[in-house]
């Protein structure tokens, strides 16, 4: 028997309090024996320091670890703010069930087996959703290993980092899936004087998710920047609106997403449940969302320096990036760079001037190379002070070699000193330097221990979008969509605006032979809602001659209807031949997770091989439209490469736009046309086929 | 006046004594002034406590840093065994002439400027191999800085990192064209407890080159392993000999090298002169010298470990990897092993069953994860103790949380105490570790401090190659060489047993009108030696259908050639028209450094947008022409995708090997099949377009 008593915390100010300044807390199943991981959470509290109240709950002892023991959660002489649940799989939805009807706000779940064992696993979350729902108690996790607010000295928590003292206190708010990570990365913080404010095990997110927790947290004071781990996408409406929040709030988020492969996202399904889309589905979320996306472990903690720093960019022109070092270590970050397409531009011959000018001599090429008689604070500075001021660049890397170990004021210190300059700038050094580093953190300047961290961390924050305005919308119903015919998708096309080829349904009898409203040569298509592979079946005719071969045509196609699909051929569909200077594919989908897509990929087998497509939730403007054409490798094809007409991009990107319209519509659930015939600069794209699905039943919104 | 005075150390012994451990070192320049770069071999060398006699040497003062000074080098009381000459760029081709004509058998140049500088640059460098090759002394560099023989505890170096004391002593090599790399690698090295025996910065290799200086140590017992940082590659013939030699002694070699983009193969140019290929050209290279490339930088030296142990694999197979883990962290190492193509398999069902025998149950999955609960020494050893018996893996990775940094006892000493296994052994831990680096450095473990090096590290190792016996061959003698007419180029394929499509060569006016040897339809095109690009010129007809047809086209042919070239036809080639499933490319050509190389691509602009090609060192045998068929993407369009009918893969292969034994002929510079008509399985291959070129003048030896 479930009763609801209270409200879900639909205050975000209500649930930041309980998550990470809870008055009190229940420990339910704490155990006695230190080396169980359900006796953690109490020795590390105390240790930690916390000064709120704590109750342990183990009705098989009168004491757990010296403490008294409550029988259970209803004996408690008050409702606790948090309680954490450490009770083995089987007796979780009854402990967090009792919990509720006490009326407890918030319960955190260590336990896993809800989602790794399969069925049995899924059937537990339900239970548990039910009875959160019902009861009104939110739920974090299950398999999550704890809260920790450093600045609460609350170490609510089973990860066995946080057992040790003196973490260091920062502004950043770091969220993951994995609860073992929050460890990893605080203690690799630490390793570098780089501190956290708070940090949540988010487990599977059968309640609350990682949106809705970072979401309560937007307006404490004491953070500045959000890092997400994730092992997939989970409540992608509410991590959207978190995202959009934070960067009203000029917050900067910065995720590291597994799933760059097939088996990781494999792994993420069998790990969480949860059933991964393709990794640049993920990429186009973050994208939409303003969340900068980092590839390497440490780049998520040493770029948030530089995500304070540099503001989304105006996506008009590729970022530039200039670089000034010490040593040959620094075309290790060129390297990386180039190939995250960041550019690496040499300084303008006013720059050198200036340069020049300052005491800095150095060889013109593309980096600003000081050479080792250069590891002086002068030199250094004088550098910095002129590129950070020139306006080729964006953002300024200084590479510092064998001086920054022995001697940082040399070479380091100048940096330190460049931290609130008129550009962002990132450091990587080169030799292991614990000092250099020290003193890079402390003055804000994001520094980088490998060359690859650093090119991902500057990529990552160089790459990063401006968050696209929007709110949650209508879904298209689950359920098997139904085909519309190739006609009835050229109606919607025409209705959004993607231009297509003219077309004409015909009684498949050709009786009488029809009088075609555009010229000889034509291509002839079986015409019906069910066959949506025509050329698979026989059902494609194309360049016909006249209205000889049409006839003709047309019989054979009704013969391999019916040889292959048993089923009678009654309408053919018309088109004139269209030719152009290449083909691409365009399309629109709803995912399930994070909603409605647009697509541009080049079409055809081999672009399918090398996967060359580019994605953006749908709707887009025309901006990200040709960013998208820019982002699509095979587009030289259609560029002028090699002699050949340039087809006409502009109104490709305006048939993008227009496709991705149909986001506004929640009855489409994906459309794909392929081909879109792109012809030469100004003679426009023209759409000569069409899929469109549709749902029919209601629309229903995503959560 | 030039005077020969030694053998140029042409015995390898006598080099190496020479090299790490000199009796005596002039110090040329040396500076009276602490601060200054040419002050600091002396302080090191003292510092260090090098137990030699050294010389400085300083024209304008009696005394150096307190030692006594000699005002030449003429002027020293022996002939020392090394010099470092520390003067200004200006006056280093005198101080090494002096140091020649004294009798100094290797002298090692700090200064620059004899790259970066343009053509001053370029003669400076020609110079300064004069005086090598008159003299007989070797010379190590320019821009070197210098030698370190921690054994020998010289510290013959202006790299700043070597002022320190306590170098932990290994038994790595390290080679470097970076100077500032050495110092950088060294103090990263000693932060994890990784040592070496001595390190080399060789700069612009204007005489010794990186592959003479190693190949001086193969006889060195304290040295079992050989770490490069190239920023190019040049005397790719001694590389080859040294890795060749290496690899017989079971010594791994691995290289970093600079130049995956663009931007740093250029960077590399202005930096040290030498024209650095394509960086797919490197990794062809690397694999035939069984050299194993890494891509991060502390995956350099944290993969030594791990390469002692890997066997190079025989290539029939993909390697596999089995995964054992107490935390979610272990997904982020698979993600980028499957990045990398390295597969992670699941462990067989046997392997289960062994690992339940064994006390060890976990979920089926791909990884084996042992989770937070299985951080324990008994769980992790009985995991690990199967994992490495297990056939179906090549490698186990374990992956260690937040236990590692508290009690590294419970999951990371397991992890040491496998490591003389059946099978190969890498650890990543998650959190800031020290402890654990250290337990598993000890035991002689690869550990890997990143998810992306460990990753790194492992596919580097996996996918390394058997070198391939080899001995330096004649090359194409320089100039620009002649191209073959397509009739001449066949005779070429002829030799070497490509399959090719028949052809007869006609008198232009074709008359009188010609009785084909084979039926129509045929392919027409002009036939002239010089007119390499065919189709650009109008030079080609296709799918002629007749004996009157050809007329037609060959006549169309001729005005097309004669209007677009000025030139007359005077011969066309016929050939019958061919089919197949499917087109590629296969090219062979003489790269300036590394030599006669192979290359399959799919041919076609998309292809060449995408850049999807494989390129080998020539002559391939057909396990490796396999291997490059299965390494090239776009194969899976002639591999029966989505239905089509699979290709001859088969006569590809050798269609590869065939075309590669054109190695054996220094005459010929390139020779290009584009295309290479890939037929149905069993059916073959043909050849339709062939161009060859040879070099007309008399051949010569790459050095």
């Amino acid at each position: 028997m479930l009763t609801r008593k209270n409200d879900r915390l639909a205050d975000p100010a209500a649930l930041r309090q309980k998550l990470l300044n809870p008055r009190s807390i229940a420990l339910i199943g704490a155990s006695d024996d230190a080396t169980k991981n359900a006796a953690r959470p109490l020795t590390f509290l105390r240790r930690g320091g916390y000064s709120g109240t704590i109750y342990p709950v183990n009705p098989r002892r009168n004491t757990v670890l010296g403490e008294r023991a409550w029988p259970s959660v209803e004996a408690l002489p008050e409702v606790p703010d948090h309680a954490y649940v450490l009770v083995p799989t089987e007796a979780v939805v009854d402990a967090v069930a009792q919990c509720g009807n006490f009326g407890v706000p918030l319960v955190t779940v260590l336990a896993d087996g809800f989602a790794t064992a399969g069925g049995i696993g899924a059937a537990r979350s339900a239970q548990l959703k039910q009875v959160s729902e019902e009861t009104g108690v939110r739920v974090i996790g299950p398999s999550s290993l704890g809260v920790i607010d450093l600045r609460a000295r609350l170490m609510l928590t089973a990860n066995a980092s946080f057992g040790e003292p003196d973490w260091p206190v920062g502004r950043i708010f770091a969220a993951s899936h994995s609860g073992s990570i929050i460890g990893a990365l605080a203690a690799r913080g630490k390793a570098r004087g780089i501190g956290f404010a708070a940090l949540v095990s988010a487990g599977l997110e059968v309640d609350l998710g990682i949106g809705e927790i970072c979401a309560a947290t937007l307006d404490d004071p004491g953070i500045d920047g959000y890092l997400l781990f994730l092992e997939t996408i989970r409540q992608a409406d509410a991590l959207r609106s978190f995202a959009q929040a934070a960067a009203a709030r000029g917050r900067p988020v910065v995720a590291y997403k597994l799933g760059r492969s097939a088996e990781a996202r494999e792994l993420a399904v069998t790990h969480s449940g949860a059933l991964a889309g393709e990794d640049d589905v993920a990429d186009a979320f973050f994208a939409a969302c303003g969340i900068a996306r980092v590839d390497t472990f440490e780049g998520m903690i040493e770029a948030m320096p530089l995500l304070r720093r540099v503001v989304p960019r105006a996506r008009e022109r590729a970022p530039r990036v200039g670089v000034v070092t010490t040593t040959g270590a620094a075309a290790m970050v060129v390297d990386r760079l180039a190939l995250r397409g960041i550019e690496v531009a040499p300084p303008s011959q006013q720059t050198l001037a200036q340069l020049a000018a300052a005491g800095v001599t150095v060889e013109e090429g593309r980096i600003v190379d000081l050479t080792l008689a250069g590891a002086r604070y002068e030199i250094m500075k004088a550098a910095l002070d002129t590129l950070l001021a020139a306006p080729e660049f964006d953002l300024v890397v200084a590479v510092v070699g064998s001086s920054a170990r022995l001697n940082p004021n040399l070479a380091v210190r100048p940096i330190a000193d460049c931290a609130h300059g008129p550009r962002p700038l990132a450091a990587f050094v080169a030799p292991d330097a614990p000092e250099a580093f020290a003193l890079l953190t402390e003055a804000g300047v994001a520094n980088f221990r490998t060359p690859e961290s650093c090119a991902d961390g500057v990529a990552a924050a160089l790459t990063r979008r401006a968050a696209v305005p929007w709110s949650p919308a209508p879904r298209p119903a689950a359920g098997k969509p139904r085909a519309l015919d190739e006609l009835a998708a050229y109606a919607l096309l025409d209705r959004v605006g993607v231009p297509r080829a003219p077309a004409v349904a015909l009684d498949a009898t050709l009786a009488p032979p029809p009088a075609l409203p555009f010229a000889y040569p034509v291509a002839a298509k079986v015409l019906a809602a069910d066959i949506t592979h025509k050329t698979d079946v026989g059902g494609v005719a194309l360049n016909i001659a006249d209205g000889a071969a049409l006839v003709r045509a047309v019989a054979e196609l009704r013969g391999n209807v019916q040889r292959q699909r048993g089923t009678a051929v009654e309408r053919v569909l018309v088109q004139p031949m269209v030719t152009g200077v290449g083909e691409v594919l365009v399309a629109y989908r709803v995912e399930p997770e994070v909603g409605p897509l647009v697509m541009l990929a080049m079409g055809g087998v081999l672009t399918e091989i090398y996967r060359d497509r580019v994605l953006r939730l749908a709707p887009v403007d025309v901006v990200t439209a040709r960013e998208m054409i820019g982002e699509l490798k095979g587009i030289r094809a259609l560029s002028g490469f090699r002699g050949q007409p340039p087809g006409d991009l502009d109104a490709l990107a305006q048939a993008i736009v227009a496709l991705s319209q149909l986001a506004a519509d929640p009855t489409i659930v994906e459309a794909e046309i392929n081909p879109l015939i792109v012809r030469a600069q100004e003679q426009g794209v023209i759409a000569v086929d069409a899929l469109v699905l549709r749902a029919d039943e209601r629309e229903q919104t995503n959560g």
